[in-house]
């Protein structure tokens, strides 16, 4: 009788409580579609200052106003933390030509640098070209075939992956390190098909890396449209050259900053809820989906907490990381303070998969604290958010999560990220004002969750 | 025992089966994502064709080109349903201007007739406005108060639903009913603040109707940011006059179609699945969400099954319904015709919510079927495809129900549809391609279902 009573008692006290979380959580959605800043944020963010790759004058700028942002959110402190970053700089636009050995004359093609790339030499270099499908495709070769020549990598991206990131995650490989594994076959320079879904005239950039002991040859991205052209085109001119010039360059390493800001938790004011997204983007374009829509969501929790009277028992971290894009700085100076001020976290989000209506978190660490978060997926499910299985916290907080914090990622729709990413395109037009709102909204959600009832 | 192997076997064939369901449904995404031809058929309706009213000439084009598209889609057969439509005609753009009774001066707004409207005098008309929240707001007033004014219906949509359709079913019933309602007090014509969530520039235009015993007045539509001024501004200017001139005109009714084409099923061929939406659309615009998206999937459900090899147990029904808009009258010519010849329809489904993401399917019918149709969650849900639960058929797709068919609409993401709905900006661009595709395998899916299974 009396365990009756008591699983009675605790089945009431629960559903007194999801009643009571789910008019909280409709109070926050509420208060991000009435009276949302996050878009006008956006704006600013894109509009008035822009692309902002780290070291350049817009991240600092970047930096000051997120800085007052916070503290216009409602934020109880805001301070900075400083880092080192690197310092690429694209310089001139880049220049890339198929030089067709027929009838059909040169042809001018949409090229970018990849982050991370030296340059051509100051004329330019034209070489024959060699077409592989990944690296994959390259090991099949022979150094003979490759020696003084283009490596064209010309894997698309796989259009049946029904989250879009799957499909980028095996294509992306051929950008990250198909440079180092050209020049091993005695190539001068690399082309690389552009990571997006869709056939346009838009080169992609996105970060590269070179292995040490190989010698460095100049990387760039190519339109898909372009890229298919010159697939097409190679199949019966295989004696064609490409030219190619890049007048990138890596500058000495700049001081940077994340910003911080917090909203005093009530109860546990030493306990840590991290939301974050990165302040640094491209230089091609404003970066508004990749990353200033998790930068003003993030931002936007603050605000929402204020405005709506919400008291979270624990801390609340807005964090606008640094050098995301070609470094990830910023996200190993918080770890690396969180572990020397010995700070608790509770957990940590991050929004860096665009300003797209929000389905659903993933996570990376504990089994029990997954299952508390999936346990909660009844209050989330009347805003479309289902998805509580994806496995990964956010590229930021990979630091954080080796510390043993639990970590987690807002998913959104992805079907139209990469038609945007790393692009001239991806600006502030390209972002809707719900679909960025309701991202927030549900950052604020999960984080008034773990608030109250931790994730252990 | 021998229950217990009755029931091993029935478990095991309905486990081998959700594979094979499974398995097919994965084949039914990758044909639309690998091989789609819905956006290129798209992109010829809107831009080849264009803004396609009842009894334009346009709607006939699309008429012909249509039944071409679903033959090339591989239909077995194609027909045509004739039925007469109403023919409204917008005649020369609208000038809609506030004249202020100060130094302000006089202020053009982006207006638009609603599709009904009478004219205003050929001179125009000029009167003082009264600013009302919707028709319940108009009921508050004195007779005398409205009596030779202007009523600017100023009822926005409520951004707090998630579902914005649940938004714009309120808020549309100024645009509807509200002429009517107006002239009962007086009025002289209703200006009517856009069906939309966002501010910006582009009236949206929209049916409206006459009660029958009530002088006929002109009804338009504002731009939202033309509201938003209009409202601050009668606030310190009560004697400002509004200034509108609409040349629309109802003509006699003309001949029109239904496209309905078939993919026979190979047992049960008497029975059918339609999938459809509608052909026409409001004349600002292409058409393109509303409802090119519907059309062009419907048409790409037929495609699908025939490229990839599926035999479905019954026939599908792809129909490109007429005169959704401004009428109705292809949804009851169709019902009318299934009557006469008296089919049997197992289900009928219609996209006629944007092209947007599919996130689930709303339906109407015994409670029994839509149990069925819920169980099918699990094989959706890799799909981003988990609600099932919303009420409601589709528009044209109400005089079927009628008859007792089960009906139901494809439910994509709803956020962004109101920035487009019945405007000039509703045009190819503002469909993404993979949105698009997703959405037209979401109810080849569902037919395939159907198809194998029944709904009883």
């Amino acid at each position: 009788m009396r365990i009756t009573i008591l699983l009675f008692t605790l089945f009431f006290s629960l559903s007194i409580n999801a009643q009571t979380d789910s008019a909280l959580i409709k109070r926050i959605f509420d208060e991000a579609l009435k009276n949302g800043k996050s878009y006008s944020n956006l704006d600013y963010l894109c509009n008035k200052i822009g692309g902002r790759l780290s070291g350049s004058p817009e991240a600092q700028k970047a930096v000051e106003w997120t800085f007052k942002a916070m503290k216009e959110a409602g934020a109880d402190t805001v301070f900075l933390q400083e880092c080192m970053v690197p310092h690429w700089v694209r310089g001139q636009k880049e220049v890339g030509k198929v030089i067709t050995s027929n009838s059909k004359g040169i042809k001018e093609v949409p090229v970018c640098a990849l982050g991370g790339s030296i340059a051509t030499p100051a004329e330019g270099l034209t070489g024959k070209v060699i077409e592989v499908m990944g690296i994959e495709g390259l090991k099949k070769l022979n150094k003979e075939d490759v020696k003084g020549k283009i490596v064209f990598f010309n894997e698309p991206m796989d259009p049946t992956f029904i989250e879009t990131f799957n499909a980028y995650g095996k294509a992306v490989m051929q950008r990250w390190a198909g440079a180092s594994a050209a020049a091993e076959y005695g190539a001068i320079a690399v082309v690389v098909r552009s990571c997006t879904l869709i056939q346009d005239d838009n080169p992609h950039t996105g970060v590269m890396g070179y292995k040490d002991s190989i010698v460095k040859i100049p990387a760039c991205a190519i339109s898909t449209n372009a890229a298919n052209w010159l697939s097409n085109y190679l199949k019966t001119d295989k004696d064609l050259k490409f030219y190619l010039k890049m007048n990138c360059e890596t500058l000495p390493e700049e001081k940077s900053y994340n910003v911080v800001g917090e909203v005093w938790g009530s109860e546990k004011k030493d306990e840590y809820i991290v939301v974050g997204g990165h302040l640094d983007s491209w230089d091609t374009g404003k970066g508004a989906h990749d990353d200033g829509a998790g930068v003003v969501q993030s931002i936007e929790v603050l605000r929402i907490f204020k405005a709506s009277g919400l008291k979270p028992k624990r801390t609340i971290r807005a964090v606008a990381f640094m050098n995301e894009e070609n470094g990830g700085r910023g996200g190993k100076k918080y770890a690396e303070m969180a572990k020397l001020k010995n700070e608790k976290h509770t957990a940590a989000i991050e929004s860096d998969a665009g300003g797209f209506t929000p389905r659903g978190f993933s996570s990376e660490g504990s089994v029990q604290a997954r299952m508390k978060l999936k346990s909660w997926r009844p209050l989330f499910e009347p805003y479309g958010i289902y998805s509580f299985d994806g496995e990964g916290g956010g590229p930021d907080l990979g630091p954080l999560g080796e510390q043993g914090v639990f970590c987690m990622e807002l998913m959104p729709d992805s079907q139209r990220y990469f038609d945007y990413h790393h692009t001239a395109i991806d600006t502030f037009d390209a972002v809707n004002q719900r679909e960025l709102e309701m991202g927030g909204a549900a950052m604020a959600a999960l984080v008034w969750m773990i608030s109250q009832y931790g994730l252990n």
